[in-house]
């Protein structure tokens, strides 16, 4: 059971970096043998949830759906990475027990932050009231409470923001290396 | 590449055998070294596609999602065995050209020996008219006309089917070993 898989959970805020640092860490644990898939939100949602919209209802459907490509993954010595809002608590939770082997990460980043990074020019439409149902403007997000890691990327770039998260899944016991 | 994952594709009318076979099949491919996951239809809506009926278009929307999970499952070493009526062609095609490596399997059971062995009551129920969008009875199945494997379970019990398939992937070059 020495190289069975775990799911790597990146949550936050939209721009919190999920995405970039998923993009550097999948690298880096394909060196130590490993398959990695990243699950990304965005992507994800083409293949599976082009029904969807981003109501409280719609997003949980989505990380519902989500949490079932990354269990069956997990369970076939693969390592998912996802990269997704998931603002809800409940929705994160439900992941974790499903999953079991399971490593919440929260991507910290600060909406101030986040909004004037705007990578994708939501926030700017959503403060202009083009764009409804944005998370950290006119949509919650609940920050994880109790996160198995925290990642703090005002003072961490993204490729040391993975190789961060990497000691710290040493450090937790979890097997880098396969 | 010599451990790439392949899809193992059975399709069939309800009854024909498909996900008997398929529980065969998936223990001889783990003896040999794979991980194998076993994508059966009415388990995976419970997954992915709780939302969705059986018309046509709700019919492809969901092969269109196993068609998914099957890729990522591929792509990362595994074998993804789909246990899927998968009744449209069309369905199947989006699903050989998505995922490349990929094997059709025809459960060719004759609607009269499926009906007979009716496993889950619905070609009674059907019968009656308790239920509509009932492929074989009132709803359409497009036979493969080129199938990779074709299965005869009038002639071979499930045990053999999936000694026979496994025999036919041997022939075509598909690496049973891993």
């Amino acid at each position: 059971m020495a190289n069975r898989g775990f799911c790597l959970w990146l949550t936050g805020l939209p721009s919190a970096g999920k995405t970039t640092i998923a993009r550097e860490l999948a690298p880096l644990l394909r060196e130590r043998g490993w398959n990695v898939e990243l699950l990304d939100g965005d992507e994800i949602r083409q293949g599976l949830s082009s029904d969807l919209g981003f109501g409280r209802k719609a997003r949980e459907t989505h990380a519902a759906r989500v949490t079932y490509v990354a269990k069956v993954l997990a369970r076939n010595d693969v390592i998912p990475i996802v990269a997704l809002i998931s603002p809800y608590a409940s929705s994160r939770a439900r992941a974790r027990q499903d999953i079991g082997r399971f490593v919440e990460i929260y991507i910290s980043t600060p909406l101030d932050v986040c909004e004037q990074r705007d990578v994708k020019g939501l926030y700017k439409k959503a403060r202009a009231g083009e764009i409804k149902e944005m998370t950290g403007v006119n949509d919650p997000y609940e920050p994880p409470t109790t996160p198995e890691i925290r990642v703090d990327t005002v003072r961490l770039a993204p490729r040391d923001s993975a190789r961060y998260i990497l000691k710290e899944l040493d450090r937790l016991g979890w097997p880098t290396h396969r």
